[in-house]
């Protein structure tokens, strides 16, 4: 079988296991949460998020017992490297939305070969639409294929911020998102990914971790997007990390904001 | 006729008006739009603003020849007083996500009769799903009626914040997002208003003007919650003012801390 099937059989797999995930939430959705704090009041993990985990490393290791693990949950946050096969995976996106707004949270995955990212997969549950691509394979927004987005300027169109950086107006944020069109915060990582993808936003500034943005980058790569970390530095796969993405023309002018004394 | 079957009759109009208006815009979504600047680049008025306001006027005036029209677009944004019945329009609130993200806009109605509301309708447009509702009738999601929020506090839950003012720290707005669960920032205060009336959020403090805060007004009162200037001064309905709309209980810390010295 060639890598091209295996990679199609693969992706049908994950289709599956999302679906079912989901269904997971929207059976669940009506019963109660237990909800316990992470780190601090406002890190919130659910019996729902331990669950689709758990549910998502069963899966792949039936499909590769010998695959890696990289996700949001207990045990399995960090990775000495990316050998191999590893499944970068975000059982719920947007914890706090999932709880307060019952509504804007993705469940997300990434494949990567020995660091190399291959597929991506961001599922937006509550509108049950799946964003999906891989390297050479293009993106598509459940079964249509997704265009390159306009490579528009930085005044040209909206900028996802992270909430703590625009209110300390860290880097020159808020010179930054006023050369926007404006500022949005959706408090989900894959919703500002998805809303790069449909070139809906030109830009996101975010404080992610590695299950936020591996999925992402894939597709993002896929459009010919560009990504770093804030500094333009390669990102570490490892803890949170100041994350850009942007257009190839915002990433240039946001990158050079950034390194401008702050005002 | 009595006041309450009149009232009925007024509503399903309404609807009825709603879903066409709707329908114009999903028609024209394939076509090209034709966007010209206001005050400035980010404040955008496209074709559609325009031909969805004025199917709006002329139905009312079908329906009341005499009934006043306070509403967004040229011509019609100020008005001497409420006196009489009045019609407050806002033909597509979020009109850069409109444009942008062809998507998170709504189309909204209040009605008020010597300056006391009676009637609220705030349609999401592409999720088409409307929150309508009136003084003594409750609030509807589609035909669903909608239960009174928890009467949260700021510490337990969302809260929607203009960009400008979290990136200036105007009136301690970080403080008081630091306090709260998280900050978001949609570009449309008619989601904002959904977001508090189904409890998704705990508060709402925008940049607003009349037709940003008529119909929503409406739906808050009918749940017991509240609503103001930010300094807890009566709202104008005259040009833009800062408006702070919550549960009772986040409402009084939020107003608390915005009275504090600036940090």
């Amino acid at each position: 079988m060639g890598e091209n099937m295996e990679k199609r059989e693969l992706i049908n797999q994950i289709k599956v296991w999302l679906r079912e995930a989901a269904g997971m939430i929207h059976e669940a959705s009506t019963k109660k949460l237990t909800i316990d704090e992470k780190t601090n009041r406002k890190d919130l993990v659910t019996n729902m998020d331990r669950e689709i985990q758990s549910f998502l490393i069963d899966q792949v290791h039936i499909y590769n017992p010998e695959a890696k693990i990289l996700a949001e949950e207990e045990g399995y946050n960090e990775l000495e490297n990316l050998d191999g096969q590893v499944f970068v995976i975000d059982p719920i996106d947007g914890t706090l939305n999932f709880v307060l707004e019952q509504e804007n949270f993705c469940i997300m995955i990434g494949v990567y070969e020995n660091g190399v990212g291959q597929l991506g997969f961001i599922y937006d549950v509550m509108k049950e639409v799946l964003y999906w691509g891989g390297k050479g394979l293009g993106v598509y927004m459940d079964e249509q294929p997704l265009p390159k987005p306009q490579n528009l300027r930085l005044a040209n169109g909206l900028l996802g911020v992270n909430g703590y950086l625009l209110g300390y107006n860290r880097w020159n944020i808020r010179t930054i998102g006023e050369k926007s069109l404006g500022v949005r915060i959706y408090g989900c990582a894959g919703l500002e990914m998805i809303a790069l993808l449909k070139g809906s936003h030109i830009g996101y500034i975010g404080n992610l971790s590695p299950w936020d943005y591996a999925a992402g980058n894939v597709l993002l790569d896929e459009l010919g997007m560009k990504y770093s970390g804030i500094s333009g530095e390669k990102l570490k796969f490892k803890g949170r990390e100041y994350y850009l993405g942007a257009t190839p023309q915002a990433y240039k002018e946001i990158r050079e904001l950034l390194d401008q004394p702050q005002k």
